[in-house]
């Protein structure tokens, strides 16, 4: 074995752009396979398979399972790609004569990551084994995990231009041959390229799954709680040379905002929007960091995303607005330029970070049909806004708990038109720091955080992971230094109806956005920190932290079935099939905010920025450790 | 809840000596438990429930699993324990009031270990959320892990006298109550005792299961690889007292070797036979450590387990049968006298340890029914011999493979009766030092090694997990330091078919230990590293390196069913029943001596003690990390 010298020849992939840009938009466009990490560009995080339907979702059984080797949370889903050439691999013998020890084949393959130390899987699901076609382990300082906020999680890889792409914990960005892996590299375990897109001794980690648009690959920054000023970036899918970076705060050259045509409620903007809401320099350690899912519209050519918390958690230290953190993004997928934003919390006191997904679903509110965008904030308001012109269409409570605004203001003529009119008792601002602002609604991980909802067209409903935890909150005063914490506020987060004896912590919900409103709700005993999946056989699935898949009728929220996996679920669910039959798949592995407590050992109530103690009985559920589980009908 | 001070009461559990072997005796009879690691003190691993059959295993599915949060190998099996009496736990609200937060109650309980760092979980059957009810997280120095030979493996617990028994890595062996746990103890996370067996500074570990026979649990000792001196020791069940401590070499006064009355071969010692066969001191750095199974005969009360390899593995170095290395011990349970011994491989040149368990299944030979003890041993003979007098019945090849003895002289008369007749070829002695000695049959790991069989009296079968490997074996001098590897060879294992282009390494067999023939065998692609189990259904399961579950028709050999589990199998399957429902269980987590180039992530074919490159394709189907699946039929 030691005697042979593994080799392995790339895969020889069309050359041409255009072919590349067709490749992904066909696959993308194929529901048996699971192309992007949110499932499409739009983020439905829908399936149009319908084998496994109401009727029968409640015979799955467990088909295969992978234990990926890592321990802490396993975030995000893997992807599915058929039909991927593998190359033939020779090796040497004693002699140096070479011979074929794999032949060329073709096969769909599933893709799966880790959390640190992002190690990825190219596993093959033609094989009865689901055999490893190829691994890459890759080289990091394990020191940035002592950087990430919220446990070591990755949100997944992205596929395009028969590349697979990783955006490891320490930022660099690294693309695969899909067939051949990282042996595609001139040396074993090289991939094809890499870049480093930030800087972990200043903080910047990278937590989200890269996407691919076109013939581009966008990647955000982590860092919120390390005063890092969030970007996102545009590499060419090729070469991974960088080719725009739209920062959320600065001047306009480097935000990439047109104070003329860039729009805020219909307005310019105006010039150097992202300074001028700041005190002095803040807005260089200002944070709003990108570590969410983004969003793509071909037809407008505009990509979606939001940006998080400023920084410090200390609103006190940071007079003004703080633009653009707590903002939705549309810009342009060619050169980044802005079309428009929407600051949804502008100085921000309770750390409800604006990152999470923007779902592309078309509307018809008041008669009109618009080309929608629905958003589930951290801040506990729901949101659809027009994605072509960023018009605030609702904006609505999508937890009855939230209480530190009494609304958004929706009447355009207000000078306060599109802001949330903030409750004083729960402004951690009017209390002011050293102060305990106490029972606030919802708690700094909001009433959805990381975890995507799915969107339904047959039903036109939105499936939404929630969290019902409310908080106290005591700003501090700090100074920052680069790569050290600079959050600035401590927490203690507890269920929202603990006073009643209530100490549920999550719901499942279905959320019409039209009328801003409850359609159905599913009582959990913990947030719902997984990702939903809706599927074309009226299922939607999602996972909790007890570690249950469960399946519920789409239209009622009816529990159709629960299988408790080896640990808690933080993944998303997805749909694939493969030789005619479908599959759900869902990683379990505890972790993320919600489970810091078991992945990082935590045990004082108030560690974990205020989470531990919150979610303390998880332990009595389950332990950590990464399992891909794959359910199917029995034969 | 960091306000809350957890408290819970001690169980309380009948207090006499006799009530509890009664207690013991009275579950271990009762096929719906799984109390001692080894299934009985037999050691028959074999389960009297039949629901599951021939007809019916083909339709198992995943009832539940849990992951243990732990990576590298998982060996061993859980215990299950019906009726256990779960205290009440209180705990102090703000004001000093003490309040329930939980009632006694009585359930059924599952106790599972990890390897390294030994965690135990206590799972409630009867929940539908297999809550765990208690948790104990040892503090030891995680340096020991550096001194196991073989991976950072631990066997399993034991039950006796309403405890739970665990030896930890770094050979503390400690004692909780079932019922509540290590809170038991006066101090959270304390145990109700524990007591140091070894001390690793000298190379001394644990990971062997421990045994409770009565009113004594006993433990083993290994280190073989660091010259440790090997002893079993009896504890008292209720204090932790030493009862007795035998030796495996030295002066009578320590193995409790009686010169006179103990025999080998029917044939008194003589005077400090633990001496006389080694040069000046060796015998105390001489290994035959202790780490496998034992078992237990109570109508003779006598204790049966094997003595590992003379230490170093460099047999020049040692002159002598290193007596009682490689050997098979009689104890009196309450004495720890010897009643005879047998030693296999007097002075081993190829680390054949003795270890592997002793299965106590009477067999009718000759037309006499025989008390007898039958024995896989790593040289590659099955032994069959009257365990009350010692007598040796059969020994016979259990792998065709096996080239470095001729056989076992079974000639009573002859001068070598009872030894096995080496091959100059294949001896690592006659070929002297720093000559590396090419294909010897078996491997240092055998034809079998920790995995252990089971034993169906329905068929009159042994059900034997196997090895099929060959090795280069060179040894070398080298000088002892007490805490450093004391090896003094260098191995590379290869497929014993290799020549022909049969790359397997593995079979299961079915064996008729009267004639000592192999009745059944199926191939495995990789060593059968997972102990098996017959039932009365008809059934026998095992598992496999890649991770599979299989089970094969008991008679036949036919496979009748497979699912793969989250990672490669070494732990050993048990069964049991809780609220009329048979269930199948085994731990997943691919490591141990086969599997260490994995669990450590060795990559040069002969680290790992030579295993590495052996089993490099491992790393095509599997990767690391923990979890308990329970198979059921569905409903
Ligand atoms: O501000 C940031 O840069 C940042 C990063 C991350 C992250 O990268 O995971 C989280 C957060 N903030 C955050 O506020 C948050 O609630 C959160 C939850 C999680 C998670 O994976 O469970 N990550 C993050
Ligand atoms: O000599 C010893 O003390 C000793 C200890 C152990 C162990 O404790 O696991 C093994 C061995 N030897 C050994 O020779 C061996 O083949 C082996 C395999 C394994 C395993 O768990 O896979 N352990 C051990």
């Amino acid at each position: 074995m030691n005697r042979l010298l593994m080799t392995a020849s790339t895969a020889i992939l069309a050359a041409c752009a255009g072919a590349q840009a067709d490749d992904l938009s066909i696959r993308l466009k194929d529901p048996k396979q699971w192309v992007s990490p949110t499932g499409d560009d739009a983020n439905l995080r829908h399936s149009a398979l319908k084998q496994i339907t109401t009727e029968n979702v409640g015979k799955l059984v467990i088909d295969w399972q992978f234990s990926t080797g890592v321990l802490r949370g396993h975030e995000g889903a893997p992807l599915v790609i058929h039909n991927v050439q593998i190359p033939e691999q020779t090796a040497t013998d004693k002699n140096g004569k070479s011979f074929v020890t794999r032949k060329a084949f073709t096969t769909d393959v599933m893709y799966l990551h880790t959390p640190f130390p992002n190690t990825v899987y190219a596993l093959d699901l033609k094989d009865p084994d689901h055999k490893i076609i190829w691994k890459y382990q890759p080289e990091q300082d394990a020191q940035v995990v002592a950087i990430m906020c919220c446990d070591s999680v990755n949100r997944g890889l992205a596929y395009g231009d028969g590349k697979i792409f990783l955006a490891q914990a320490d930022t660099t960005l690294v693309a695969f041959d899909a067939g051949a892996g990282a042996i595609g590299g001139p040396k074993r375990n090289e991939p094809l390229w890499s870049v480093k897109n930030g800087d972990p001794s200043k903080g910047h980690t990278s937590t989200a799954a890269p996407h691919v648009f076109k013939d581009k690959v966008l990647v955000g920054i982590a860092g919120g709680e390390f005063g890092v000023r969030g970007h996102i970036t545009a590499y060419d899918v090729k070469t991974g040379k960088l080719l725009w970076r739209g920062y959320s705060t600065g001047p306009d050259a480097e935000t990439l905002i047109d104070p003329e045509k860039t729009t805020h409620l219909g307005k310019p903007v105006g010039k150097d929007s992202g300074i001028n809401t700041w005190e002095g320099e803040q807005w260089r350690t200002g944070g709003g960091t990108t570590w969410g899912w983004y969003s793509y519209d071909p037809e407008l050519n505009l990509v979606y995303y939001g940006s998080g918390n400023p920084s410090t958690w200390n609103p006190s230290q940071r007079p003004g607005d703080n633009r653009w953190s707590m903002t939705i993004w549309a810009r342009d997928l060619d050169t980044g330029k802005v079309k428009w934003v929407y600051q949804m919390t502008p100085h921000d006191e309770w750390d409800y970070d604006g990152v999470n997904e923007m779902i592309l679903a078309d509307q018809t509110i008041g008669g009109v049909k618009r080309k929608a965008l629905v958003h589930f904030d951290r801040n506990g308001f729901a949101y659809t806004l027009d994605r072509v012109s960023g018009e605030l269409l609702v904006a609505e409570k999508f937890d009855p708990a939230v209480n530190w605004a009494a609304k958004v203001d929706m009447d355009k003529n207000s000078k306060t038109y599109g802001r949330p009119l903030v409750v004083d008792k729960y402004s951690t601002q009017h209390n002011g720091e050293d102060v305990n602002t106490e029972g606030v609604c919802p708690a700094a991980l909001g009433v959805k955080d990381q975890q995507p909802a799915s969107y339904d067209a047959a039903t036109d409903l939105f499936l939404v992971p929630t969290n019902h935890v409310c908080m106290d909150y005591e700003p501090f005063r700090l100074s920052y230094t680069a790569g050290q914490p600079y959050v600035g506020a401590t927490l203690e987060m507890f269920p929202a109806d603990r006073d009643k004896g209530d100490m549920h912590t999550g719901a499942f919900i279905a959320w019409d956005a039209k009328a801003g409103k409850i359609v159905w709700s599913n009582k959990e005993a913990f947030s719902v920190w997984s990702g939903a999946l809706s599927t074309d056989g009226g299922v939607t699935f999602y996972g909790t932290l007890e570690g249950y898949l469960k399946a519920v009728d789409t239209k009622t929220g009816k529990e159709l079935f629960k299988h408790k996996t080896p640990s808690g679920v933080i993944g998303n669910v997805i749909s694939y099939e493969t030789s005619g039959k479908q599959y759900v798949a869902v990683l379990s592995g505890v972790g993320g905010w919600a489970g810091i407590g078991l992945a990082a050992g935590l045990s004082k109530s108030n560690e974990g920025l205020g989470a531990v103690g919150n979610y303390a009985s998880l332990a009595n559920y389950t332990a950590l450790g990464g399992v891909l589980t794959v359910f199917s009908l029995p034969n």
